[in-house]
Parts: C-alpha cells; sequence; structure tokens
C-alpha cells in the first residue's frame, strides 16, 4: 500500500476517526492482516458516527456484517466482541450503529447504494458485479478514499433491541466431559450432544 | 493495575504471547478497555496453543464463549472477527482452539475445573460461587498469573465443521428500504420483516 499513502500528500488535511491516512491505514493493517477496502470504508463510517453521537458519550455499537466490518469497530472506538459493547449481527448488510448505552440513542449509518452510481468502482465492488480478480484493490481504495461519506448516509435511530451486555447463562458441571458450561444448553453441552466443531 | 505490575519483579521470566508481562497486560488494557481476569486467563491458552502448532503454522482459531475470550485471541493472533480468521461460539464454554487453517489439525485448550481446586479464586470466579462485589480482582489476578497453564488442559483436535471463510450470501438490493442485503433473508432485508434493532 506504499502508493495508496501517496494520497496523503495530495490529501493532506484528511484526518479519519483521531488519525492521519498514514496511521488509519497502519491500524487497519496491523490489526486486519491487511488493507481491506471494507475496513477502509468502515472507517469512514465510524468516523461520521462519532462526530454525530459526540465523543465524550459512552457508545456500544452494533454492526449489521460479520464481514471486515466488525473489526472498524474494534480498532477506532473502545467497543469489541470480547467486553460486550459491540454486536455483530450476521445480516450482509453494510451498516453500523452506534449508540449512547443509557440512553439508546444514537446514528446508523450504511453504504448507500444510490450513491454509489458516481462511484462505479465501489458500486462494482460491494455488489460483486466484477469478478475480484478483475478489480484493481489499488484503484478500488482510491475510489473510496476520494468518495468518503459521499457514498454513506445516516439517519438518528432509537435502539430497541440487542442492547447492553449479553448475560452469561448459569454455569454448570457437563456431567459427560466435566467442563463448564451453560446449563442452557441442556443436561449436556452442545459438544457432548454431537455438535460439536473437532473430532479427538 | 499498577500493584500487579510489581509481579513482573518476581517473575521476571514470564512471557506470554511473546510478550513481557506488562506489555501483554498493556495490550490486554488497551484493546479490552480494562485487565479482565478471563482475557488474562486467555492469554495463557493463546500462548499454549501457539506454542502447540507452532508459530509458522498459520492458524485459524474458533473460541466457544463470547464473553471475554474472543479479545485474547484477536490480541495475541492476527485472527479477528472481521478477517473471518476467528469464528465465535456462543456455547459459554472457556475453551479455544488453534488449528492449522489447512490440514484443519490443532490444539484444543480448556479452563480445566478439576485443576482449580488449588485454586479457589479461580474456581469461585468461574463458577460464579461467589458475587462478584466481594471477589478482590487484584487477588483473582495474582492467581490467574501464578496458576498459568496449571488450570487448563489442552487436546489435540481435527477440525470437522465451522472451518472456512465464511461465504456471503447472494446480495440485491432490498425493494423496501434500497439497500444491499443478502437474499437468504426472503424477499425483503431483515429488518423491512420487522426484526430490526431500532426504530427511527
Amino acid at each position: 500500500m506504499q502508493q495508496l499513502k501517496k494520497i496523503d500528500k495530495v490529501l493532506p488535511e484528511i484526518m479519519i476517526c483521531g488519525r492521519s491516512l498514514d496511521i488509519f491505514l497502519d491500524d487497519i493493517e496491523r490489526f486486519h492482516g491487511f488493507t481491506s477496502p471494507g475496513l477502509v470504508l468502515g472507517g469512514f463510517m465510524v468516523d461520521w458516527a462519532q462526530e454525530l453521537i459526540g465523543l465524550d458519550v459512552e457508545a456500544d455499537a452494533v454492526v449489521e456484517t460479520c464481514h471486515c466490518l466488525p473489526d472498524a469497530v474494534q480498532i477506532f472506538t473502545p467497543c469489541t466482541i470480547g467486553n460486550g459493547w459491540l454486536k455483530v449481527l450476521d445480516w450482509d448488510k453494510f451498516a453500523l450503529t452506534l449508540y449512547d448505552k443509557r440512553k439508546l440513542n444514537g446514528y446508523r449509518i450504511w453504504l448507500d447504494l444510490k450513491k454509489t452510481l458516481l462511484f462505479p468502482k465501489i458500486y462494482n465492488w460491494y455488489m460483486r458485479r466484477v469478478p475480484k480478480k478483475n478489480l484493481s484493490l489499488e484503484a478500488l481504495l482510491e475510489e473510496i478514499l476520494s468518495a468518503r461519506r459521499s457514498v454513506l448516509s445516516c439517519r438518528a435511530v432509537q435502539v430497541t433491541r440487542m442492547y447492553g451486555r449479553k448475560k452469561k447463562g448459569n454455569i454448570e458441571v457437563c456431567s459427560t466431559c466435566g467442563e463448564a458450561y451453560s446449563t442452557s444448553q441442556g443436561d449436556q453441552c452442545i459438544t457432548c450432544q454431537g455438535e460439536g466443531y473437532y473430532s479427538i
């Protein structure tokens, strides 16, 4: 991504999630393993949501896809899967919401397809209208960095479900394997019921 | 956690996931927001799994709870939710597996309750036998740092499900909201079917 960083020279003023473009791209690569277009676009989404809600508000997050976007929230906000402040919905919608964790009001930001008409590379990438091998990652990333918020829309929302920390179930010892498990699974843990993901 | 770091003086030799204890605890706090006992224990689990599988093997991960443990994998390995190399199962089992992403063989590590008999604070914390307000976080963390692998068990496994990148569904435009969604949800997206998490 050496070439991409040259854009920093052209857009010296750009700040995303409180970072210069260089640091923004470095943070993505270090956590995610590579500079994914979805994550760069996701950075602009988080940036906008943070600006709308205000940095002084303690915000929780919902992301509506498990592809790429959860990492934008995990890199650029305090919300992670493990601390429970980020919920991930496997809906394949390129959208996220940051909301006040007490008042439950916040902002949903999404990739607005109508607005991608002026940015055909973004449209073709997201809607998979062009095979991956024919997509230049470099050109796509440049289009995302040029489009920024102009391919996104936002709306004020009130969160009505999925908020709060997910409570642990009632923890007991599985009578078969002897490991701790949540009794909501029944008399045995899921693995001992034959629904595990491994063989020994 | 200033006091805890004093243990570094007592255990100067300890290295966890390639880090000194100081850096290990700092990395946890920076990503997760606080020094959670589950994440410190999780660091020892990742450390053991990495040693068994070898650092030269490209490993994917499965974690069997959504509480704390996913962050240990995200901090100390290249696997994240967003890049698809980490799968999180909401089973409330304190266990994780690192496995070769091509051959699918690897190691599962879990908190072994039998082995916590010598570490009553760990048992009481995990099994919630003592109310949270009566638990000294400091004392619990000291016990975890003293126990390290001795409360864990490991087993070689072959992963038979849940491996590979989760494929995106067939992406089309929802006829109601106009957003892109996966057609596996039906003729409309889940939100337009009335199953969303927010009101406008």
